[in-house]
């Protein structure tokens, strides 16, 4: 069943779908919060268990800014000449991974940093929400 | 001259630059706090006067949360294949344009909603800051 959303004509996505979208992306962006302002880094991800999953750099502003606090994280797809796309957006905790089992499972995620510097820590999205809407081309 | 951080290898740009990528997309997202948690939205936007313009719907969620407090937009174009791109971050404060003679000009930039839904205020942030990066494909 699809679900529409009455105001907006946007079609909303359920969980599951949700996340099989986030799987086919490797960029999307996390929102924090730091002295009551928001911030917002691109960032590789990949997803484990049903949850996001990214590389930090060790005292990078980012990586303090990430690791506290609740966060927000967002992939989309958009076509400019169909003006339609979709996005998903996670709402959740960010928590450092520091068990070794789970860091010896990450590490063999697909997930490989763009940039040359070490990022060292792996952090984890614990998940409270994760929303998607979709808006189809106009006919 | 092109300026390289040293800790990330990543190559900064400088705001002339940023402005000039900002003029090239349709899509950004928008950060903002809400009662102290981070929120995401993707908007369509157009750019007037070196300053991010984007619509929103009287009421909504999207429209109380843009029109208070803080915010961060970002835009970026990446590319999987190369594992490169770019990210441009404005950070600033949104505000409503309620004057006529700019609510004239902002109604003729190049910027419709994608949604069907009706979204009758526009909204602007101005810039404290505008930063971008950029990630060069590894030789």
């Amino acid at each position: 069943m699809r679900m529409i959303d009455s105001r907006t004509g946007i079609e909303v996505m359920d969980r599951a779908e949700c996340l099989a979208l986030l799987e086919t992306q490797q960029v999307g962006r996390l929102a924090v919060v730091d002295d009551g302002r928001p911030m917002i880094f691109p960032v590789n991800y990949a997803i484990d268990g049903g949850e996001v999953v990214f590389r930090t750099a060790e005292g990078s502003k980012f990586d303090s800014a990430a690791r506290r606090g609740p966060v927000a994280f967002e992939v989309d797809v958009t076509d400019d000449q169909s003006r339609s796309g979709w996005s998903v957006v996670v709402n959740g905790r960010a928590e450092l991974i520091t068990s070794e089992p789970e860091l010896e499972r990450v590490r063999s995620l697909p997930l490989d940093p763009w940039s040359a510097h070490e990022k060292s820590n792996w952090i984890r999205v614990r998940p409270d929400t994760i929303t998607g809407r979709r808006v189809v081309p106009q006919g």
